[in-house]
């Protein structure tokens, strides 16, 4: 158990000194901690490409690391901020949503609503409360304190929309969850789901376009070939080698992705 | 006293070589060293930007840390390098305005320039003077040089031209001094003088808009309002919730923004 | 010799979450590790401009560190892994040119390909061996594996094209090897071969203009002049003082740059 990794997660954006402060804070009360960049590049305000960060990324850390993520539109006003361990990590967030699907998911998280000012700096902001109150609460749970030491045990947290994929007979119906740096298009569509069909025989289509079976990687099809595959998240998606197929298709978080299998 | 830590300010951009060389030269000479990226994000040349963020973010880091800023259009003329301690914290920059404005506000700041080259790499190039000199200085610090073994003290700082505000009566006038990456408009007025007034009167002009009063965080207004605010690090704001002020007002640094308060 | 320090360089671009899920997978097998980011902006698939930065950077680095390059658009085809030991740093990279001209530059190299899957994860996605291959085995070196643990010794490594420079009689023939974050030009023509001639008599061309002499650095001359000099890695770069060359002379990588000395 290593409770000194802290990793961040924001909108700030890279580089931002909203970052650094919240990284001086931090090392200001534990000096010790080891400070991860998550990402800084979730876009501003979107709650749910966090979450996808969160889901994806946080269980490749060690047990007892802790995950900070700071996409907080509703900073000043009631929301409430959380502290959570969920399948032996720690996570400190706003509760709009960022947390509901990873508690969701672990039978056991035990989570608390942060209310307890002592371990919060001593002058709170009203629009920055990731460095106000979510970096210390982090440098006091790495130097050892309990979750339940920030405040009383809560449920009902915020869930956030998420677009469900439709299963009919051979089709599955989804869409693109994220676009990666290289252009490819993540969607919701999960491997489990594709499972139940030949992957040779899956017909993937997508702005306008056909992708007949699914390939196994990006290298053994020529460059410029759009393809369709399952990727590293277990998630399927689709690429043009070498290139974009964000730019390709012209794509866009949110737009229609399907699938047609023969069983 | 942690002198372990070393942080890094630049305008060498995010990613670039020239910041991981800096790293690998400090690393080499103290493996202990705890190097945070504060910002490599400052725009070329932009001193005034990066003392912004010195004086908005080295207070949040504990005493004893190190900070080293290079943004450094003059590397290889006789612009001198210096080295200071200010209020238990220590800096590492060319005299070109970076330090001045931090020195002259704490009077027992005590400042050396970097003339011992046998603290320096063997070979000093004529165009990367942070990788050379300064890299190497902040690690021999780190391991528990003194100021002085460093060059001899100095005084009369390069002062930067600032933005100064105009106090007349009832009004206030003050510019953009950053904006963030939200597009936020972060201004020269603090909050000290805004206080002269009542925070429901104060009208705030910027960009040919006028907004009435000042809001206490973001969340609180629908999407889309601009609003007016005192923001984290003490200063006027003007932002749009969940949007970009930059881009509604069009706003650059430097832009006039004023407030008319009614005490 | 500090095995402890792993640095990465990636084509993921900054705030990857791919770069998050290496991050993760190294420190859970190796706590103590002290990671660095090198650099994530390599474009896309760009090996010649990862091979660059190793080149320039890695050196920087105290011996024993652990250097870490993922671009690896063959990633799931039968290319080769590899890990080397060149001049006393640790490399894992793809076998895709990356590390081809280090290896050749250090007769005492040794170089093993990847294939003991004991040091892998468990689950090897076939889209993503920099986080289920490179990654582990990175922590498992840094823990004191030996290099022959890994695979059995290989030759013949993949040799990327590299650009010669052509030298004839007072004339020397290059190109434009890389650009940084200020727009200067870095050129393949090395400052050895420059020595051949007097530096007030070098005239250096590129994009139609003619630049007379060389420089010592960019602060001695007026902002907005085109100047060319030795740039910090020894190599002939094109600046614009203050401003960018490659936004002046509209310059690409690539673009052909000549000198005419006089000896």
């Amino acid at each position: 158990m290593s409770r000194s990794m802290i990793t961040l997660t924001t909108d700030f954006g890279g580089g931002s000194p909203y970052v650094a402060q919240i990284k001086g804070v931090i090392l200001s009360i534990q000096p010790q901690a080891v400070l991860i960049d998550m990402t800084h590049a979730v876009s501003p305000q979107n709650v749910r490409q966090a979450t996808l960060v969160l889901e994806d990324v946080t269980p490749r850390f060690p047990e007892g690391s802790i995950h900070v993520a700071v996409v907080d539109p509703g900073v000043g006003t009631d929301r409430r901020l959380l502290a959570a361990e969920i399948g032996g990590r720690y996570y400190i967030a706003p509760d709009n949503g960022l947390l509901g699907r990873l508690v969701g998911s672990v039978p056991a998280a035990r989570v608390v609503a942060l209310t307890q000012r002592g371990y919060w700096l001593p002058v709170v902001s009203a629009t920055f409360h990731g460095r106000d109150i979510m970096a210390p609460v982090a440098a006091h749970l790495s130097l050892g304190a309990a979750l339940e030491d920030f405040g009383e045990p809560c449920d009902r947290l915020t869930q956030l929309a998420w677009p469900q994929v439709e299963v009919e007979k051979n089709r599955l119906q989804g869409e693109i969850l994220a676009i990666d740096s290289f252009g490819n298009l993540i969607t919701n569509i999960s491997q489990d789901l594709l499972a139940a069909g030949a992957a040779d025989s899956a017909a993937v289509q997508c702005g306008g376009r056909t992708i007949s079976g699914l390939a196994d990687t990006y290298g053994r099809h020529t460059p410029g070939t759009l393809i369709a595959l399952v990727g590293s998240s277990n998630r399927l998606e689709i690429a043009v080698v070498n290139g974009s197929a964000a730019v390709e298709l012209r794509a866009e978080v949110g737009d229609a992705v399907s699938v047609t299998l023969t069983p």
